[in-house]
């Protein structure tokens, strides 16, 4: 249950959020289980099918909410003033008559049943995306959230140093991102959310689905996990080696963890996202493996692991203290293996990226 | 990696689909991530920023794909033509240009985003839902979609016998929901999606959040576990007691089971599905306790935990010979406990309801 100082900070969300509705044009702003209610309530479920949904409008804040889930929603967020509605009730129709006059932003992650469906009991009005206002809002983290990052970070990173002591060889990749699991949960996460273990060709594939390959000596393995702790999100990647590794993968991770720093320099109070995705993406360029390098160089982490701001070619957002991403250059190889490295880092009062994972980013000898 | 027959049949799958496109005057259906694209593609990912859509119409299936996952996308599903987007595109004008002329049904999970998104590249195209297709064929469960039910069920059983044996008073709720993950694992489950202990008076919100609070002696527990073995679902819920119930408790408990078997023997082939609700309704109804029974008796369950058919007043569909439900009656007394008790069940060859979940129904006594 929150204290009064935690209600009063989603109450204040709640204020900034609403304040901003006309300048952007909006009479409403729609949310549904996910990071946004959780941000602006603190109330975290997941979606279902019956719907709960936080209409924010000049008028206030109500949150209808499924009868069977109010004592729990009450829990969480008791300064909210409620609107139940019962098993066979029309909850998009109670929603829509509480959404006023103009265009309406639907939270991001909303279903498209309930988005389809207050569009049907809301004929001919805009719909919008609640981003345009929560985007501002969840990109700067205010103190607790940075320290939330901190912790989980700290946490994976206590999770990767047992990790190199795990056996990889002759074990398959299944196995491994189990025992990544538990130790994450060990060291102190809630929820373990992926476990990536791309092993040898594998790893050429940055989404690779963990699987029955067995890892080989000499295989480079990409490590790409992470999950919450207080609802506060982790994703660390490193790349490990089964005993030694050629010259070409030592070359490898070298380019991809001097791309990182360059990443780490760039990434300053006042940087424009594309700008860091560039200067990490030259050095992996000037060392000829531009052309390996196929994917965006990071993305904002807080409530969700990936959120705004994206650190990529095509966006010239600003960036600014207090906004905290990923930094994870990699060159992938087909057929062949991929090196990724990966930490969270947030813009600090000094104007410059600080890490949250401190893990060493070394090419580690595994057995 | 899919075999020939698995392939073969999530083709005959997509063939049904497209078949019902023009009697519902649909020109495409554009399907995210979620149990429609498992349903249709047997490819299984969780849902994120970067659009995974496939689009079927009438000249044929297309999985618009993000380049940096288009590997694992081929190895899920190797006969399906991709259309890979690399990080700067924009795949909604992509996905739009493949939609045809008409109708568009989008996923009923697929994310606002995307929706909102795919709106602004299709103006003045009118915008349904999938399940308008999908919910006929998913309902109607494949032998070996029954399968893998009675098997993720028999798994949770084992749990369930197991954690009769857990040590339950002067322990937290969520200290015995984390035992019970464990035993579900344990037992065959791939993931745990849900652990709800709910303890004397949290008995009596039907989703309670598993919380910090002791279990004392004499307290009823509602237990309400699932997960996933092969992407199918379980969900199954008894109620136990910690030492002796009082009469109350026993006479409640009773009442319960006989108004889920009840919901058991009116939940056969041709039943209307509000008709096996209120069959079980009317079991406690009679008893004196109809206020107190606060939710629907039941919900599909298959690739997704909650999925149509529901077993509520309001829906007068007729449930047919493979359609697969849970029959979960409760009562919820406020301030002091509730109890439930839940199967999943679907209906066989014979034409009668059959219990995936055989687990003692009795009030068990817990230490």
């Amino acid at each position: 249950m929150p204290g009064t100082s935690e209600a009063a900070r989603y109450q204040r969300r709640r204020e900034r959020a609403v304040a901003a509705l006309p300048e952007h044009g909006l009479a409403a702003l729609v949310v549904g289980p996910g990071p946004d209610l959780t941000y602006l309530a603190g109330y975290r479920i997941s979606a279902s099918e019956r719907l709960t949904a936080l209409v924010l409008t000049a008028e206030g804040y109500v949150l209808v909410v499924p009868a069977l889930e109010a004592p729990r929603a009450r829990t969480a967020a008791p300064d909210l003033t409620l609107r139940e509605w019962q098993e066979t009730a029309d909850p998009h129709a109670i929603a829509a008559a509480l959404a006023g006059a103009g265009d309406i932003a639907v939270g991001d992650q909303l279903w498209a049943t309930f988005v389809v469906r207050l569009q049907e009991a809301l004929p001919g009005r805009r719909f919008r995306l609640a981003s345009e206002i929560t985007r501002a809002l969840r990109m700067r983290k205010d103190p607790d959230e940075l320290a939330a990052l901190r912790e989980v970070g700290a946490s994976a990173d206590r999770a990767y140093a047992r990790v190199r002591d795990l056996e990889f060889a002759g074990r398959r990749e299944e196995e491994i991102g189990a025992d990544i699991a538990r130790l994450l949960r060990d060291e102190g996460h809630d929820e373990v959310t992926f476990t990536i273990v791309a092993s040898g060709p594998n790893g050429a594939s940055p989404h690779h689905q963990t699987g029955p390959r067995v890892v080989e000596r000499g295989d480079a393995v990409v490590l790409d996990f992470g999950g919450t702790r207080q609802w506060y999100c982790s994703d660390i990647t490193r790349t490990v080696v089964v005993g030694e590794p050629d010259a070409e993968l030592v070359k490898v991770h070298d380019l991809v963890r001097r791309a990182q720093e360059a990443g780490y320099a760039a990434a300053g109070d006042g940087a424009r996202a594309c700008d860091v995705d560039a200067a990490a993406r030259a050095v992996i360029a000037d060392g000829g493996y531009g052309e390996h390098f196929i994917h965006r160089l990071g993305h904002g982490i807080g409530l969700e692991g990936h959120e705004h701001p994206y650190l990529v070619s095509s966006n010239d957002e600003i960036l600014e203290r207090g906004m905290a991403f990923s930094i994870e250059p990699g060159i992938y190889l087909p057929g062949r293996f991929g090196v990724r490295i990966e930490d969270i880092a947030a813009i600090g009062a000094d104007g410059r990226a600080q890490p949250f994972n401190a893990a060493d980013h070394a090419l580690a000898r595994v057995r």
